[in-house]
């Protein structure tokens, strides 16, 4: 696609000012009383698949910012939980820490509409400069979506479209593809639906165990290497499918194709800034659409609950799935 | 009720063994395909709310370890967010850390069966001296409930009740009482159900702005203040409407009253390590009790989704509550 | 001392420019290659004494931003710790992770020239706009200050000099009165010198057990309770003392006494600003005292070594007294 | 050297007993008032040198846990510090967080004595299952030496003596050749005495950027490749250097070259629990060997002062050298 439409997408039909200019919900003025009661038709079995990750605490090179789980015992004895034998026990309880860099590849995570902006601003155009404080965001902060994504959604499977296991580097998922992949699927996509794309990203890295997904290619450049990330993904065509069909949010496995041809700061992450998006980062989409392909249906009821942290640019989550 | 009679519940009348002796789900195991489908009815006008008080970051007396919240600024130019006029902006993304000592009387959060135990042990009579471990625990982690709750739920409003503002010290909620709410709301409270306890939290600690809930009583003390700790909420005998009802679940605003009279390491949370309990803490109830009042219906879908952190004693989360 | 002989000291006394008009080091720059061989002679048992207050992990009321203190087991047997019998140990290593907001009145810490300002500006008259950012001061970090402090020093003991056992509030030190002490001591402070002023807080603490040093008075003002901080300690004229006996860095274990009566921003800790002068916050000086006055000798080694941490506002810091 | 030699080294030769069964002091035992007093000898210019590498706060493929560091700013005007233009700027202050999970080849910092163990135990065989809590430990905690180390030591340049930049990997620094080495630099080592062994990290790692020093081999392996880290260093035949000369601290830029040959847990890290030794890891010294080249003068005052944090396994560490 070329970059000028890449760029009419990003600036010419931008949400701003759609409702209201200082709104700060973005896409997620799509969910609404109505559209909450229709997802409930999505559920048909009752089952319930959780999309996310497990947070990422393992250290190593795949995961350059560990998330922390410390624990702490407290013991009603006074002593040391180990210190006297089984049958001498008395009562305890276990609380941990958890330390949570969230952003980035690793930990499923809800970007809020503060994340990220351009030369022209964040959404609805506002001021980054006068809106990212030290206490926190005063525009696009999480807590403006603490009422979540209660939503239908429709997975998207696009190494079954290709008949691959996962999609690679060097063939980033474009936007006519996954109109091609909604039309084969049967799937209808209505305004303010949800959206799931698929792309095959735990095998991908099961298959390239030496390729951390989303790395910096080496120590050197380790600093300053945002240009250089490496990882397979999304197009930033992927925007026109979103727009066009009015997507609410986007929960994806593999994230932006990177580097990419365009001269844009941001591919699909753009929507966020331009649309006023709800993405949902590193999502684990496997077992879904295992589901998806054996039920035979590719909609469903997705939840999402951020952490209502006033300020914050995002939360991790847990993304429930009920089919 | 007399203190036998609760150690009937805390020990007798436990769910050891009920879902197997290795079961890690508690009273989750309630949830099935069948009542997620029938909780789809409890949804009148699809309108959400968020039970999650915001994520306690402020510094103070009421506070004792509060979450962190930091933020860093990348720039596409290289500099510092606030070098460059704004008319000369450049791209950029802000990202957060969240430091989350999340368990204590002021963050809303789930705990896992793994956070409390007395001298028979955790759940299912596990060990703690085995299972818990500086890299989390190995029995009854957060983990085992990635697919969270899905359930009908049914809000219990003690202060309308008792015709108060909010439960003071001195006042425990009891379980007959809790009986008496159900009765007077007309609510019926079917196995697998889960409770809101509304106690009216907010506006007691609005009405004792010097009052921290879940006070040390004195600096000298602090350290060691466990049994001093002093809060109004609910008595012990609440484990018996519990038990009865085959709660899946308990979120509250106000926890256990404490002191308590009986000579036991744990009240209402002995419901944990007793029952399998999934007790969602601290959770921010009033709007909801509104709610509840102005339709006349006290039930609702309620979905919590903890974060999936392996071996975790629990998680932060927004719970939601579709009406 | 009238405030305007105060304000004569913060803003026509100032150090700025006096050692370039790009200076980091402030008072720092007194020491020197000859005053450090000087300093030897101070040292006359060998024995040292530690100046720091243990890392205030605990919880309570009178420490708000508790430190962190977690630990992580590695095991060469891949198990936990506990799940084997000691006379089946393996090898394995403890290591651990500190949290420290160390700002603030409980840690014993170094403050940098970046941490503090006035409507004229950081130390050297510098932008706090420009230099304040997300990853970090780029004025007046502590790495500035990496050789550290390794000065003679003098104790000044003013408990012992009233008679009493610490300062009450109510009754702060003064500039005049640090002269006396000095003068009675018998102890000749010469330019370059360090001093440590001690108030006796430890054993106020002990004789104040439920009014936590630097306390918030309410829950209710927590919040914004800066102004409402109330502490025993030091006056504004101490500035005058500092100033004129030209003191490389000060070490104090009450800090200004609050709230002052003067309409500054910041009292003795405006000597950062104007100055240029290392404050060492939260040091231990009871055991000082005492050798002191048994040896009948004031003056010693001080060895201050904070961490090197680009761009950060000062250091947790264990200052060593050599005698 | 033979492996039964080390055994013979890290058993037969311990120092287990030697100042008291109950001893946590180690090999600080032999620093006192007459070894302090006869360090000050060794300053001859009164420079002071940072051994301290900058807390390693980047993010990327040589920093599997980096620091954290992240700011507040606190305004008198109560609002965002850029938010009003520098002419009508307030009083304010900033503040900073420090998280530090220090251990490991990139912080500099003493290691204390409860941090590592073999199948025999702790240092003075005390029992790590005992010892190591949840709340820190509670033998051989880093604030058994608050006091820190104040003592002569002597700078041993390994890459001067073998005409290379530095050490490269397979070719690993002996005891023997840290004999010749001192024997060269004509540096007398006396019992006590502190060593410095600079084997020219910084510069291997210039030479080295795609590896990172202390490097896990791969993705794949990096949750569980203790044996795999791969590093340039010092041989396990230093214990004999160290227990010959009776050493009383070690500072070091490399730290064991592994993987090692020998079938034991820890090769000069077993010094810790063998003999008591303080171990300062990852200091930095390549400006201290061009200084004591210059001078021609190895010796110097060494100053090290750990935070004092109570059931520490150790702390970051600023080593001053004053020479």
């Amino acid at each position: 696609m070329p970059e000028e439409q890449i760029r009419h997408y990003l600036t010419d039909k931008r949400n701003w000012g759609r409702w209201g200019d200082d709104d700060q919900r973005g896409t997620l003025n799509l969910l609404t009383h109505a559209t909450r009661l229709a997802a409930l038709s999505a559920v048909r079995s009752g089952e319930v698949l959780s999309l996310s990750r497990p947070i990422p605490t393992w250290v190593g090179s795949g995961n350059a910012l560990p998330a922390q789980h410390y624990l702490k015992v407290a013991h009603s004895g006074g002593e040391n939980l180990h210190s006297r034998p089984a049958d001498e026990r008395v009562a305890g309880s276990a609380t941990d820490y958890y330390g949570l860099p969230y952003h980035g590849v690793a930990t499923t995570h809800l970007d809020a509409l503060s994340h990220v902006w351009d030369a022209d601003g964040m959404y609805n155009g506002k001021s980054p400069e006068e809106n990212i404080t030290f206490d926190g965001v005063t525009f696009g902060g999480i807590e403006q979506w603490s009422t979540g994504i209660f939503a239908r959604a429709v997975l998207l499977d696009v190494p079954a479209h290709r008949g691959v296991d996962y999609v690679e580097e060097g063939e980033p998922v474009t936007g006519a593809e996954l109109e091609e992949v909604a039309r084969e699927q049967g799937a209808s996509i209505e305004p303010g639906d949800a959206i799931c794309v698929y792309s095959g990203r735990e095998r991908w890295q099961a298959a390239h165990p030496d390729l951390p997904y989303g790395r910096y290619p080496t120590l050197t450049n380790s600093s300053n290497g945002r240009q250089h990330f490496r990882k397979p993904g999304l197009d930033a065509s992927c925007l026109t499918f979103i727009r066009d069909h009015d997507i609410s949010a986007l929960a994806w496995d593999m994230l932006d194709a990177t580097p990419y041809d365009y001269d844009i700061p941001y591919a699909v992450h753009g929507a966020i800034h331009a649309y006023g998006l709800a993405l949902i980062d590193n999502a684990l989409l496997e077992e879904l659409a295992t589901a998806c392909a054996d039920r035979g249906h590719y909609d469903f009821l997705l939840v999402v609950a951020p952490l209502v942290v006033l300020g914050g640019t995002g939360s991790p989550v847990n993304p429930l799935a009920i089919i």
